[in-house]
């Protein structure tokens, strides 16, 4: 193969990478479980006693301990206890599989089944980058790191609180988040879950981008709800819960637990209470509105033993979620799962040693929405711009992966053995030269090229090229189009809602 | 719980921890495999139809040759031909599981089965350290990296050519890392395979060391020799390859495969490539001694479609290994091949994502012995000293993993639920307080405290953590137990061999 014939190759291949972007995984490999059938009806029956002897507390809602009690759970105060197997009769409404349409159809995800979506991480209050550190997110950096996740062919989703906003005031800042996400990017994006109202607005802007009748009828938002474990659900989370399911939105049932504070210090008995909880919670949800999609979610964080701190990329990490996804699938739910997490403060090696091992282990454990797939940094207290396309990187290995092995006759490629001698080079061959485009998975962000070349280019480490790309990614940012009228719908009602809530404050 | 009892929680949980190192570990979760039955049929076929339409050349060595025709093979020059199942049915006497043991008893390694063994890197003629940069190994270099591995528990062997010591004269390197292995690491470690005598004299050192009649009567030696991919062997490893089976120490047989210049451009042919090297070469071992150690290693990096260069790290990778384990299950022969590799130049997140992935990939595929584990960086042309520490803390982590996960009534911890109510926490708790202290794995280098005690301590990348921790590993080292007559024979026998090899050179 000439220099040129190589250089041809290489744009042909550039192309047919571009075109193969889709709008999420299908995975065709077997998923990895830790938990055999014995072990699955241990946990089950546990789950079972645990909401039958000590039940799930439901906090300052009246309503939803009513619903309970007329659907004939054991409402005791605030507590509610069920009877063996009356939750997972409830949950059997719950769809397995079904679509998160985005503005964009052709992003549009499958929630469920085979599919596999990578979510950006949720929730960090601090942006971090080399150049400037460490800080306090702004609606600034919201909008960037959106623009940034528009352009990620390996990220499906446009996530929610990407980071929080932290110099617009707390009432007003779901309004300009889901403009941001509505507005600079077109994949599917979460709902706000702090408030009703601000469910409802989320809702709105939804119905004035994508039609009032296309979400009455559709799933189009994706929310996550903690519960605070052990078995709590809170008034904030309740409420969020109730208005997403009423309006037939997808609510995912997560519990947040720091193994050894939130439960107790095993796998098997945190296994146990997250299904207790997953199952209250998503029968409440099925109670609301059957039918109403619902996924099976854990955050489970290791507790350090020497300094109290959560731990990520561990192996119990893994473990707990290769587990947690053959009981998500007992009950017939999509499982949701955290992705690339990391303790590391910086995006240095830690960070890609702890995030690598918690993507791979959910890629491998089949999650279906793996969230905090990019970006984290400091167990998710700060989300780093360069950590962000790294991670994408990886995100996109994983995609490959769960391909699984081409054995087909072409690939099997007898021919290029009867053409090159022993001691020969396939690098002309005819198979070669036909394969070369599409045959393995090649990343953006790994050096791969000889020292020299590398010490020639400025001996960048990987967070300094990681830095040039996200400056070049935000600069070419263009946003999606949109119907003219539907901006300036979705401008007014921000501007609208922005003077109801804060009145005078403003 | 108090402060005070954190802290004693924390000092048996040290204690426990340092008495739980073994010398490897025994898998107890079940292996990754994407290749199935009807896969594996076509592979097997192929490689037979490999060897026997178009062969594999032993080149420069007509002992070899004359070994093959008695036997029955097909010789026409240099290429020999195997009529299909032929190699399979020589290779029926290599055993499936081995010993080789250590200088120290305690150390002895079990290779194949269930076992898993964590190895150092193989190779390279470059070091790194964050404060000196990328230079020449020196057998300084090799001493330091092998005092390192002897006090790393997470790391089963002291390896091979952990670097190239290349201030010391090619003809006499073998000794002095021999020498190195042997006073200065008690686990076991790799024969040299760059000449026959080199190979006879490692043996020797052995024999002074462990006892002439233990060693003529076990392994104590693993050696690597690597085809020249494709379907080529050439006379410096053959004669190695003969030296170890005649002493029946263990031999693998690792393609080396740069996957689309050295094979072709897919997994399914590669695979089949491969297994026709391995047949051939541990077939030529069960010829030369019947019953030999033998085992099935494999070397993948696909080729870099942009820059021509090996990558690492990939999905294709850990596809590689996935399939190629079953390959080896079949054969009945312990599998061998690659862990933490990168192309990375530096102990950066690159390295750390890299690593990580190909780390997990290789345990979990299930690989007895994984070399290049500890220290790799720009794909074995340097080995790191950071690299190392940082690599060893994540074997540890995937020790952990294979243990699987514990479903024992006492794990259950359903006494905890009932001690601690909804919204409490379990940090009190009895079973909290028994089982915390070996709860859940803990690594050394990673940081999870928060973002000020970070800062307070220095604000230190991993890289510069690991950099202290590596500097205090070599001032700690203290050699492991040598009778000084053993010692002196060792010395003396360098000297003497020194002499007879470099004569008026020196």
């Amino acid at each position: 193969m000439s220099r040129r014939e190589g250089r041809d190759l290489r744009i042909r291949a550039r192309a047919a990478r571009t075109a193969l972007a889709a709008p999420y995984t299908l995975r065709r490999t077997a998923i990895v479980s830790l938990i055999d059938e014995e072990a699955v009806a241990i946990i089950e029956r546990n789950a079972d006693r645990i909401l039958d002897e000590i039940g799930m507390e439901f906090r300052n809602d009246p309503e939803t301990l009513e619903i309970f009690r007329k659907a004939g759970a054991r409402v005791d105060g605030e507590r509610v206890r069920f009877d063996p197997g009356w939750c997972r009769d409830r949950i059997r409404t719950a769809p397995p599989v079904f679509t998160q349409h985005a503005r964009n159809p052709s992003r549009s995800i499958q929630v469920g089944g085979n599919a596999q979506v990578y979510c950006p991480s949720f929730g960090p209050p601090f942006v971090h980058d080399i150049e400037r550190g460490r800080r306090y997110a702004t609606i600034e950096d919201f909008r960037n790191i959106t623009k940034i996740h528009h352009q990620l062919a390996a990220v499906n989703h446009s996530g929610g609180v990407v980071v929080e906003p932290v110099d617009l005031p707390v009432p007003v800042r779901h309004l300009h988040m889901a403009h941001a996400h509505l507005t600079l990017n077109d994949k599917p994006f979460m709902g706000a879950v702090t408030a009703p109202e601000r469910a409802r607005d989320t809702i709105e802007m939804c119905r004035l981008a994508m039609g009032a009748d296309f979400v009455d009828r559709n799933c189009v938002l994706y929310s996550v709800v903690n519960t605070n474990a052990p078995l709590v659900l809170d008034e904030t989370m309740l409420w969020a819960l109730k208005e997403y399911a009423r309006a037939g939105q997808c609510t995912v049932v997560s519990p947040f637990v720091l193994g050894g504070a939130m439960s107790p210090v095993t796998i098997a008995a945190t296994l146990a209470q997250v299904l207790a909880e997953v199952m209250a919670s998503v029968a409440l949800i099925q109670l609301i509105r059957p039918g109403a999609p619902a996924a099976f979610g854990t955050f489970f964080s290791p507790l350090s033993l020497k300094t109290g701190a959560p731990t990520f990329g561990t192996p119990e990490g893994t473990q707990f979620q290769m587990c947690a996804k053959t009981l998500a699938d007992r009950l017939g739910l999509p499982f949701h799962s955290v992705g690339a997490l990391t303790a590391s403060k910086v995006p240095d090696a830690q960070a890609g040693y702890e995030s690598q091992a918690q993507l791979m282990g959910a890629t491998l454990a089949g999650v279906n929405f793996i969230i905090h797939a990019t970006g984290c940094l400091e167990g998710l207290l700060t989300t780093g711009y360069e950590k962000i396309v790294m991670d994408a990187d990886r995100c996109s290995a994983m995609m490959r992966f769960v391909e699984g092995v081409d054995f087909s006759e072409a690939a099997q490629a007898m021919d290029a053995f009867r053409e090159v001698p022993p001691g020969g080079h396939f690098l002309g061959a005819a198979h070669t030269r036909a394969n070369f485009e599409t045959a393995f998975w090649m990343g953006e962000m790994s050096d791969n090229g000889t020292y020299e070349q590398w010490a020639a280019e400025g001996a960048l480490w990987e967070h300094e090229r990681a830095a040039l790309r996200v400056r070049k990614l935000i600069a070419d940012h263009e946003p999606p189009e949109m119907d003219p009228a539907i901006r300036e719908s979705l401008d007014d009602f921000v501007a609208r809602r922005t003077h109801e809530i804060m009145g005078d404050r403003r």
